[in-house]
């Protein structure tokens, strides 16, 4: 869309709301606006560069779950697909990913298969991140194509025989790809997330360290933000809900930033 | 012992064989001399340096299998002890690790504590290799004991929630150390060892790392000489056959050095 009127012709065809999104160089909800109505136009015409950014809409989708799967592609065209994951979204960052996806086999099956696709129709070596939408209907949608190493693919690290890390390492080098079984029923990973101006140190390391079984991991980046992504926490365990307490006990205790 | 006729000496007291060691700077084999009789004493004087190091006797140990723990004391006082392993040595080099060692549950304690008491004997911060004998009677023996991350510990990179690197750095760093427990049932490590003069980077890497679940290390050392510890290879399993099937698997395909 190349003007705000633009819009009001897509709600036309898709209906409210919608969301505007920016073509290029758009992550963890920036380069994003939603379109409830037309009320809502001219600000996200603003906030998305009032025409200096190439734009486009997309129809709203209501989905009932976001799934995500690790797709590395060899240089010899060889794949390796990794367990389908859930992610749950926090205002547009990725927050936690449950693996595997507590979701039937069946449609876990159909989403490894659509990422595969997804990820063969581009071309490309090396490790992709396939964000999906599970519909009410159980339809499976792609969100979004990200043609790297992805934050819903953290929990690798430690669950999987070879992580999405290594994987990448192998393809780009025209190595046999690795496994992806996971070594345990169950992972977690918590993203740790800026809680505003700070360092890049935490305060709260070592009491998450002490957390049995919670795999910390730090960044170093030089400088915390309000939501920017600092580190994060995986927990393996014989379930979900096992792996979610210990990843989200060591969590609680690190902070990056803010008021403490 | 500072002249050959104390070694004759010895030998009276403790009955032959007797093992030389040089009092440092010993490893892998290097400054041992085994010394079976009176005749040998001349030949191991000479293969560590006729007097120009410092040796001293041991009694020879008729042992039945070799053990090994790894243990990481902290900065507090506080302890983290790693399953007790079986290492089969060949040439007096560290060339297979079985994880858990395949005893009964009372010697694996026995040893467990043993190492334990040991390295708090001498103090210390950080992670270290015990190597213990034990004997037909069910007697463990201290061997050896390395103040440093041991090659008996490299299977802990994949089979134990914290690794022994990870474990040494939290120890040294005075941070709150890792669990030691194994994220699968058994682990086997197999030493890649030099065959002869060459480069450092292996022939046949491509095809260990085709094998499912081999955990292919190669320490990028330069050059390749015989019997020189080049890289190893771990494997998981349901069982102890199983995960030294796949790294056995992986191992075979990698040479360093020597006439292909």
């Amino acid at each position: 869309v190349a003007a705000p009127a633009e819009i009001a012709d897509a709600a036309r065809e898709f209906g409210w709301p919608l969301v505007l999104k920016a073509r290029r160089n758009g992550y963890d909800g920036k380069g994003n606006a939603t379109v409830r109505g037309a009320e809502d136009i001219a600000g996200a015409w603003e906030k998305l560069g009032a025409g200096r950014r190439e734009l486009f809409v997309e129809q709203w989708c209501p989905f009932v779950k976001e799934l995500a799967v690790i797709v590395t592609i060899g240089r010899d065209g060889s794949s390796a697909v990794y367990p389908v994951v859930e992610t749950v979204q926090r205002d547009h960052i990725c927050h936690r990913v449950f693996a595997p996806a507590p979701v039937a086999a069946d449609l876990g099956g159909r989403a490894a298969t659509l990422a595969q696709r997804t990820v063969a129709a581009v071309g490309g070596i090396g490790s992709f991140g396939v964000e999906l939408f599970l519909t009410a209907e159980g339809t499976i949608l792609v969100n979004e194509l990200a043609p790297r190493v992805h934050n819903s693919g953290h929990y690798t690290i430690e669950a999987c025989v070879c992580s999405q890390f290594e994987n990448h390492v192998r393809a780009v080098l025209g190595w046999p790809l690795g496994a992806t079984a996971m070594v345990a029923p169950a992972a977690v990973m918590v993203n740790l997330l800026g809680a505003g101006q700070g360092p890049g140190r935490p305060v709260g390391l070592e009491a998450a360290l002490a957390v049995p079984g919670a795999h910390v991991h730090v960044y170093g980046k030089s400088v915390s933000a309000a939501g920017r992504k600092m580190g994060h926490v995986t927990a393996l365990g014989a379930t979900l809900d096992e792996a979610r307490a210990r990843a989200e006990q060591a969590a609680q205790h690190i902070r990056f930033g803010g008021n403490t």
